[in-house]
């Protein structure tokens, strides 16, 4: 069993009616939803509203892959909650950072960037392009996924040079955006991913969910440890 | 003219003799003075001595390349001066850490990892394999650098996926590391150079000047910005 | 100087109406004359129509970088004289396929894949985004740069990871495009540029003109070599 | 089950003393042995021997993992032969070259490299150092395999800059090399790995047969096509 944690600010879905009525109970609900479907998945929901975000040690030391979907909040999100989250990266926990995450306090530190970017909420016709076929991430999907409306994000993207590049996004007012990218950092395996603005159904499309599917189980961890080590090592020459 | 400031903590070179011996003014004076015979570079130093370490915004806003050496002394650097030169990295900087500074703050901000690595104080001999011969910083240097004697750093080394590996250290007891390594952050090109323990005299031997001036020139800003900026964008589309 | 080559099969410009009016002395000699008003560039022309295609191994070792247009003719070039610019480049020389070149003998020996894409020839409007501001290609240049028309180049595009991606096309008819790619191959830059349909006056931009000479600059040799050798090395083990 | 062809040119293990005691029946035969153990494995066995290298269409077609092995026969493979290998890892099958392999046809086809170091034949012991722990091929193996004897392959090795590097050796007369790197080729994974010398017992090393199974799982195919295709694609632009 992969043992996966949804985290969400949830804040726009409280407040504005379209985000409402398309994700009464959150966006992390609806994720939560469909991973529940997979039936070597078991999943819980954790958001601002818990205590300690709902990301305790225990909830951390206990999770495969963290999905995180912020934006109106990332500030509200402690430094220490958000460091929390890095070291249990380092040590092998999984992290997909979607859509708005692209500037929360854990894949900020996690990459050392910024996360800038250019946007613009004018409900863009999207087409996600598939870079590489050949890709766990992007098994059985089709060559690109169509998105009628999007929030659009646009190059340049402050990142690192990501390992792997899986999407491109092409925006109907003429941007592009490198919208699917895999990292490595320590033992933990990153995956962000572009969609999902919080006015649009996009977590309802069938071949969005199946990235996040297959994403979860690329990022489940090959190991896990307990604490970044940096041992003094003793004299073995004797070749 | 390039502008480069060498910053180093300064903290063995007073309290241990053998670098006394080895560095009486300092590691940051050594490094300044042979950079100081290359007609196009200015050089100024800066240590944890200097209010605000010496890295104030008008000095850092006044260089185009940032040294750093720091090691006993990387927790007695201020969060807010590290961030300060985590942002102009960001900015266009270039940032070359030293030998020990893979566990410095500006550098593990700007990598998300930990820059856990094995180690040993053992003197054991080096020799530094140059691994790309097609590249400005290791331009005019033979197949490999031996030192005769160097501090022991060993793979696993916890690094994001370098954009090039330019070094790779073999080690008279067995082990290896990944030791001349680029990184793109936002604007800043950063290079990190494992060679450089304080009780050995590596900053005198002519072909680690050579990477570092080498280094210097490669890392110089191609685009240099006052802030990292999150444009909205209005549409466009009109084709 | 840096001495440059720029090849063409030169196929087109001597047999549709509208690359003649374009390109009445061929798309090479475009090229050249902006390359020539560039004080450290030496400029020379080669073509089909010469003997060896005008790249004998006499004008390859005299050229520090050569600039490629193929398309009707890629199967018109010996393999003898793609392999002798593959080993060039092996050697040191820069080599810059341009446009349709992505499926030349030399580029697709030098990558190893197909460089498949897919294409439609119907004048959509290009918007060529700058990925990566702090790299000397893209030194100088605005935030993308617009083409009125030119052939849709799409993804999948079928190449290895690239080194470095400078640019991402965006086509009005709804695709995008990894259209500037750096890779090395021993001692040799490559830099694949995708605008310049032999049908649109690409070459005549300004902007596509300074990348152009960027690469001109990047790609020159930081070494040269004879011959790759496979030396067998001697025990030297007295550590 | 993941479909396994073991190619070998099998030419030192009939005529050297050494390797008939080692590897009586073939390398191929002892890697054969030990993929076999696994469940999900079904593994045939080619060689140079054989009628087209028993490598045919129909033989490679059914290959989901070919794994190479290859010295003093690399040119008795006829180039339409490496040429189909290299056709069907374009279209998706795995590649694992071992050892000298990096200077056989399909892998210098592929990479478009010479793949040229330094070597040396002094049975110097080996140590292989794990870069990267949380990748499926390195699962489950110690810090670093030591290997009492191998041929000493040295940098600078002439390959693409790798995908992924999860091996770096280190051998006792001072070299380095990096020694287990990934690829992909248009839909095909490739692992190269550099131990393996025909005079050593190196396939019987339990570690080095769990990375072998490893890369196996790891290159079989995410897709496979039956062509790779250039499609000429309608307009679609209807946003």
């Amino acid at each position: 069993m992969i043992k996966i944690t949804v985290w969400n600010e949830f804040i726009h879905e409280k407040k504005h009616q379209k985000c409402m009525e398309l994700y009464p109970n959150g966006i992390h609900s609806a994720i939560a939803d469909f991973l529940n479907c997979e039936d070597d998945f078991t999943v819980r929901t954790a958001t601002l509203d818990d205590e300690e975000c709902g990301l305790t040690e225990e909830v951390l030391a206990d999770t495969d892959v963290l999905i995180w979907w912020g934006h109106a909040g990332h500030k509200l999100v402690p430094d220490e909650i958000a460091q929390r989250v890095v070291r249990h990266v380092h040590n092998g926990m999984g992290f997909i950072p979607l859509h708005s995450s692209h500037a929360s306090k854990p894949f900020t530190m996690l990459m050392g960037t910024v996360g800038n970017l250019s946007w613009r909420e004018s409900g863009d016709f999207e087409r996600l392009w598939v870079i590489s076929k050949a890709h766990p991430i992007t098994k059985d999907l089709p060559d690109y996924i169509e998105l009628p409306h999007e929030e659009t994000y646009a190059e340049p993207f402050g990142i690192p040079t990501p390992d792997e590049i899986l999407f491109i996004g092409w925006f109907s007012g003429g941007e592009v955006l490198r919208s699917g990218l895999t990292y490595k950092r320590n033992n933990g395996k990153i995956f962000y991913f572009q969609p999902g603005h919080e006015t649009f159904p996009t977590y309802y499309n069938k071949d969005i969910q199946k990235v996040i599917i297959n994403a979860v189980r690329w990022a489940a961890p090959e190991i896990r440890t307990e604490k970044i080590e940096f041992p003094r090592i003793p004299v073995t020459n004797q070749f």
